[in-house]
């Protein structure tokens, strides 16, 4: 299928933005890392006075066949459940969107089950379901084609939009996503499995089992990944990645889930690496082995695990706060500061 | 002097706050370090429908007699042209505050300049800076008790309050902070003592072996650190803990100087501690010994090292975060969703 083209980073924006950096009255790099997010953001964005101010949460949802395998502490029917309880606004997600002023939609990419109308849900259910991927493809070459253009048409419904933060819901998908993580970084599957939502040891084993046993069995490529063992949402998360930064807007990654997508969407387009931040670091053992590769510094270490975008959410704050100090500072000059002896 | 009591941490509050915790609709423990932020602060608080609305940053400046040693990259006079930029608002912390929806209040406890009348400056100079502690105590014993004064007093005019962030300014502090680490936790000057605000490498060799020298002169003990060594705008920080864990608030640490003074104040009044949040952790490399011995783990790890508070203000929205979705999160019963299976 064909991709749309990202362009790259507005270099002289960045150069702006590194310039101004060095007049504000604080010491030379005593913003930390909020200094180097500036100039990035003024790279993608092109806009040294941009400000994250429409903001979005997608939340892709989708089903997985390989919690067939007892690969989850939950039931499958916890993520038409939980998307239930994003569209009453009764999730973490919907808890910190509403604190941070962000827009949450919800996407059924392949949901286990009917969902009613809502106005924040759209619906783009691909299959009930992945097939379990244990013994067979998760899905078709067509489908895999049609998750990522999902979450192209979702971003496209979505603009106006100065921000994108990605998130889902999936029960069996921290499995997914180390299957993926593995096949997209080489790393070995015992190394970058964890928990998810919290199986026990004897679990963790099989889990790791059964990732094992699966890319033993279809031997994925980079470019396969996503149709032998991915999952309806990731792709539709990274189709939402590629898309945004077609249109120069940076995207808020979140969890281990959201990570692999992101790593899909740079194998995909390498391109959309130059407008991705990483919110914050999981325990789950694979999302810093995926950052790792992303070349990705997070901005907090909570210990989240929730997934839902939340981590993303919790970010845009310092985001804001990277743009409002590079725009509003006053400069040595300015203020009559004197600057070092 | 006479400090005020220290109430103990409401132990009901905590467990109700707990249980919550554990109805709620994500997997346990799944907003890692959050949940326990929320428990802790309805500790604090003694009320787990507690919110941070009513927020302050109190900044505190004084100037330090030690920068006669060539201590510091930036020359004195900045302690008193960076108050005139706070109270312009053009500095990081009144950007960041404004943002976060935080008051900002200075107090000048001993800035070596005049300064103007303005609305959000309390005026306690107590000298023109304290004295250099190369070769005589930094200040009197007097002296020392009026900076905590100072800081019980300000806490007390902020009143009504739901949160307070502890910021300074003061050139020279990070190297009075670096002495009165050492003396509070027994570390070596060595290990702990950073660049400040950017000193190479033969400058912070001097900079150490001026610490080092001024406790070997002064031989200070924990109960004399703030005369011998300190300043006036960390005893300052001091009192203001002191006071505003004395009416059960909340208090964000910022930076390494915030966090001697947060050893100050848990040295004088232990049940401080307990309302203590920790911002960052920032480059001083004795910020983090601070943070250790105080048993607390920082919220981000953006390598700041701006001081004025501007930590401890971006952490406002994550502690918000931590009681929102502890208050509005739906129940797995009350949002038909199931449990582990």
């Amino acid at each position: 299928m064909e991709l749309p083209y990202i362009p790259p980073l507005d270099e002289k924006a960045k150069q702006l933005a590194a310039e101004r950096q060095a007049l504000l009255t604080k010491p030379a790099g005593a913003l930390g890392r909020l200094e180097a997010l500036s100039i990035r953001l003024a790279g993608m964005t092109g806009d040294i006075q941009w400000l994250p101010e429409k903001r979005v949460v997608v939340v892709c949802a989708g089903d997985h066949g390989i919690t067939a395998q007892g690969v989850s502490a939950y039931p499958q029917e916890v993520t038409r459940q939980m998307v239930l309880n994003f569209l009453r606004g009764g999730a973490a997600v919907n808890v910190l969107a509403r604190q941070m002023n962000a827009r949450v939609t919800v996407v059924d990419t392949g949901v286990a089950g009917d969902l009613p109308d809502h106005h924040y849900l759209v619906k783009r259910k691909i299959a009930y379901g992945t097939r379990d991927f244990s013994h067979e493809p998760a899905m078709t070459p067509e489908q895999a084609d049609q998750s990522l253009q999902i979450g192209l048409d979702v971003l496209h419904s979505e603009l106006p939009l100065d921000i994108l933060c990605v998130g889902e819901m999936g029960i069996g998908n921290t499995t997914v996503a180390s299957a993926m993580i593995a096949v997209l970084t080489g790393q070995p599957v015992s190394l970058l499995t964890g928990r998810g939502t919290g199986v026990d040891d004897t679990a963790l084993r099989h889990k790791i089992q059964v990732i094992e046993d699966a890319l033993e069995y279809h031997h994925p490529t980079k470019d396969n990944v996503l149709q032998m063992v991915g999952g309806f949402e990731i792709g539709a998360m990274a189709g939402l990645m590629i898309g945004a930064a077609s249109h120069r807007l940076p995207v808020v990654v979140d969890g281990v889930i959201c990570t692999a997508a992101a790593l899909l969407a740079v194998h995909l387009v390498p391109a959309v690496k130059g407008y991705l931040i990483a919110s914050h670091c999981s325990v789950e053992p694979g999302h810093q082995i995926a950052l790792d590769a992303l070349g990705l510094a997070p901005l907090m270490d909570l210990n989240l695990r929730l997934g839902e975008g939340t981590g993303a959410v919790l970010a845009l704050p310092m985001i804001e706060a990277a743009m409002r100090t590079l725009q509003e500072m006053a400069t040595f000059h300015d203020a009559g500061v004197s600057g070092p002896a």
